[in-house]
């Protein structure tokens, strides 16, 4: 979906996971240093603060690491989910018990940095792209146990979400071709097959291929590899009779080229599985005994 | 711990999060695409292939998620965890039922690609800083979730583990000795409350700082932000009463000429929260009908 | 999806719930009446027989329940699932430990009973329509906890699955449109903002709604509500550019007529939330010490 | 228990089972519909309004659900469990974010029409043998994952619960008799191991079988398949020494003949495997933006 | 329920508490201690070996954690549950890898060593009662997460359970009456909301009280804290009307004086809530390597 | 670490398993008794109440069970955790609806009279060596399932923790150096291989393995079953080169001749797995309808 109107995840799909990154954290003795250090009485003031240039996704969810470990703390946003920031900027402010803030400190900053990082690698190219009609999407190649996460990190830095699962759309790929016997038999088999909620997609290798896939109809056509002038030919061929993705190693700078071909998406799999963290820290602002 | 022998996870680590991996992925209406387009009786074998240079982490995991799936694949190794791999060269082998194999596949191979990225990325800091001294290490900067896995995947690239959790060493930070007033107060309230099995480790960005720690005594020093040559000093200052541990952005490349200061450690947080994926593959062979 | 080729559910998607619904039924003491009444070392042969005609669903289900009490026992399937089968009739043949069986039967026939209850009924009505192109599809009005087990029981009673949830496909009914301010804002925002693989299906009230529909285009359209003649004139203007659904309240006896009409799809709530259960009893075929 | 005085069921039992029906409805993307269609400012008033005659359970239940997608909802029950209504009748006021009300809105009706939908069906059963002293209850044949729900709703309904689970009393049905060998051994046997609050019935099919229970003793008998001729004879010779009840397909109308022979208990399965959910919707009644 | 034959607790409910206790040893690390010292080639053959004298219960249990760990593990059973053992009798023999035998033993020795405990305790009461028809029960003072195992280490010392939760059975005990206004009204209120299968038992502090629940009725009569000549009066009040049970801090040594005043019951909550460890130790016997 | 500052366990650490304790005594009926006995408009003021001396342990787990059963309770903390008390002598308050308090009651009490018990038993030995330098510290030989909150009685009876696992620390016991050939080898083996922040301690039962720990180095040695006499010899030798630990059936009465011997650490692992249940009772003061 647009991120026009970025729609914050369900509660429900936020606190587990959250809890369980905590636990994760705190193990069975709980904070050693904080509880042998830093005394049960002071309070403190913190900043969220950008060390790089970027667009933050996961602060609701940083929002909650904070939160589950001490409901009284107070956090103010100061820029949202979306929002590009750089060095030294501020993205929100924590007011509490000094202990509570350094216990949540990690979880928080892990899913903070992680999805900003998404968040930041998907709007580079998403800007390197403006003008053109092409969106950037996400893939399957998402951190085990995160996809949900992962996937909103897209839509904070202005990218699609391509399939969620195994479950919510029909994809073709050249495995599957291969043990289907060849492409005309498994898209025909697709296609009789789909619930009518059910769109389906094959991946092309070569314009031969995608003679067969317009002949049969698609929903969308998986263009994988094919350099600027294959994919132009290739969005002439389907003029506008499916929905044209471009894939394979796509990056910030081959991005321009490609969405120049004409093609509706780019998908890249690299800004779930490998994208950098983002740099951002937790700096205090002072201490108030 | 060493790598000289990488023990595997404990199953009860293991098998949980995979079968969580594979329930994120195949949702509430399993694998469309597969039981549309492949047909049930079709048997195939594939290999897990490396595309790229790097070290292997997680295969035991992916073969976990084969397994759950359909225990009764056939999955036989070729190169093990902490083995170094090159592009086309197999690491795995599977056969069986084409349909468990295609819905398997992209848990197994995101678990894969993770964490051989992770080893693959600390294991060319390794071999950096060979001949040295000097041993590399993690950090708490890892991904929600996946903490025992991604420190696993240090330990098969050849690194060391740091801290698992808040809970297994007291490392007391910048932030920590703000809030306890100064390092000394900080420092020796740690010293005098840790528990007997319990290690003891101060951040200091100064030989000013250093000096005290010595005076008062610790386990281990985390000299933050150092460049060779005071790093150099601090080790000579410290001359074998604690561990010390160089961290703040080191790389492959700024690595060997930290090693050479005589530090123990080298502590690396991109390693678990910005390695790039391992690109592997997964290849058919042939197929039998 | 079609029926032609019933992919059973994945494991992973079924032991957790057969495991929870016996622990469900054991509670802490375990099966009081067994232990005490029925020796340990009694073995028998008993067999899961309808009592009615109707089309199985959840064999495998009730099968994970014998297994998951007791690996041991041996299960030999009759009739598997999207089978018809009459009074009388055998659908499996359970031998092993009597404890065992008689621990696990009330879990299994629950399953199977209740999953048989709904592909019997969607079996009906797909029988009433017999020659038609309309196929019968559910809704998400399901049994909460059971949705991928009863969207299942729909398919091997011969239906199509409609969405799975909330995220697998957008479809506007009539209190999105009176929150959007009206039908025509609420289809552009939805067509603009989905992701390529999303299908968009609204729900229209008269011919004129429908009118807008067309103009602005869907993928799906919702007749609701309307008699098989105004179903007709619909059919006509949509003209085979999207997808006709055609629910309120269709029974058995109302089908015929309503496939008659045209339309790509009968969905039907009541085969979820109000099928009974289908009489299957397990018999005890003989007793050996 | 009656339902004199119906307690709620403890939040410790609900919320865990709604939560998990919300994710199930929600995906890993969350309700797709609602945030493209709908604006994040509206609010809305709402009603969840019985469309037929039946009886409310699960009111608790479905706020429950509404509360965990938001807290901030205004919710205002009007008609309790317990209640009778009517179509058109209002059961319980929502305000709040639209978007909260519509994401929460088919989990909240799934389980409220569900449950009122036995407690309906086993209130027609009480009513038809009202001045009878017999109870109406229920059995074990209940929805895996529900029971205590659906128990809960059992006594919303005016009847009284059986057995919660194999583990809180001994019934002794015809199989473990077979098992047992005779039904002499199996009840003296079930009778000498029982815990001293652990009460045991046993199901007989003839008057002979009777017999042989009343010389042995039990705290309950099961009088399986008897017309109420047999029924009102069992009932003399029991006597008063143990309760009876009947059992066998007993429906609204064969019900008060049942309840004429004097038996105690009146236990009806399909109360719970097989009662029509009861329709209730959701009617905005104003939108405020 | 009797011991005379000690059914096993179910699969499903013993092995999800066993993985919990294995990977709260197990922590994220695994066991660092074994994978550093022990070389992953060694074999060998240990033996469970009771130190002190005391009765055998968990072993189910002890053997899921060592097969949980490493299914190749070999298990062969000396003494199972219900069995008494003295010092240096063999208890249970595991051959296999080293490592896995000492990675699982602390968490089997942990569940072994406290449910043989609790069955010592017990068994203890019961000999010295042995020729009274008085029975040794437990109480609800369980450790929490372990009432099933608990109760089930009780019927292993040859004890009986008394109820198993606030579910299965009503006991009125002085604070209920506190609460209901007065006896009469607690016992009469719970009497007529029963259902048919729940047994009513209630305590009281004196003779008096006795009188009046005698008249009203009851199942089973709770005597508190009563010498055995009040108990025998007691006794012969109820004169078989009811079941009775005696309570308050019975031991060894004043259980067969309260024995001889012909209660039915002897109810003892330290058995569970303050037994000893039984103390077994893991004793190598050889090393293959 | 010490106890000067008790830390509360963190929120996400407790709750959870207070929930699954309140599940497991609600079953699936909840609690018959109160809502059948007690009306729901009666409240209450009741007191926890100590009815022997002790040290007060898990007051904020006994206040969980409350709030979560029934938010709206009010509880005052008199005796907080770690506080001494005798009989008689109040450790909290509650005020509010009857039915809430006394359906949480019995799982409150058997968190709190469980820790408080462990608390009680550390403390009688730390009070024993009171004067000597000694620590009291506890073993992994915990309650399955609650090692996290036994740890933290322990803490709160003044005594420090041992390892929380088999991953925080290197433990070398008499088992595993044989399984390694020799102590020599395996503590070699452990010193190489331990993480920098990972301690390594071993056991001796002699002199001469002393002996040899003292030339290769450790961390901390255990002085298994040592009279008081060996081990002053034994402090000597090791003459502040490792913390000493003594360990081996240590009761408060003969820890003060332990402690005398100077060593650091005297161990205990019967205050886990053997400390009888402090007596605790919940007691009304006054009833308001």
């Amino acid at each position: 979906m647009s991120t026009k109107d970025l729609a914050p995840l369900p509660r429900v799909l936020v606190e587990d996971k959250v809890k369980e990154a905590l636990q994760e954290d705190l193990g069975r003795a709980g904070d050693l240093t904080t509880q042998t250090v830093v005394p049960s009485n002071v309070n403190s003031r913190v900043v969220l603060r950008a060390r790089e240039n970027g667009v933050v996704a996961g602060l609701d969810i940083a929002r909650t690491a904070f939160r589950l470990i001490d409901p009284s703390l107070q956090i103010a946003v100061v820029a949202k989910d979306g929002t590009s920031v750089g060095p030294g900027q501020d993205i929100a402010a924590i007011e509490g018990a000094a202990r509570s803030i350094l216990m949540a400190e990690r979880v928080a900053l892990n899913f903070l940095g992680h999805l900003s990082g998404i968040a930041s690698c998907v709007n580079r190219i998403v800007k390197s792209i403006d003008g053109s009609k092409a969106h950037v999407c996400c893939t399957r190649k998402t951190t085990p146990g995160l996809r949900a996460f992962e996937k909103y990190a897209v839509r904070a830095g202005g990218g699609m979400n391509h399939r969620f699962g195994l479950d919510d759309a029909i994809l073709i790929k050249d495995n599957h071709i291969a043990m289907a016997g060849n492409l005309e038999k498994a898209l025909r088999s697709a296609r009789s097959a789909a619930g009518h909620l059910v769109k389906v997609e094959i991946e092309v290798d070569s314009l031969e291929q995608l003679e067969t896939v317009i002949d049969i109809g698609a929903d969308a056509v998986l263009l994988d590899n094919m350099d600027p002038d294959t994919l132009g030919r290739a969005v002439e061929m389907v003029s506008g009779r499916m929905i044209t993705e471009a894939s394979g190693g796509i990056t910030e700078e081959s991005a321009p080229a490609i969405a120049a071909s004409g093609v509706d998406l780019i998908s890249v799999g690299w800004v779930t599985h490998s994208a950098p963290c983002l740099d951002i820290g937790l700096d205090f602002d002072q201490t108030v005994l």
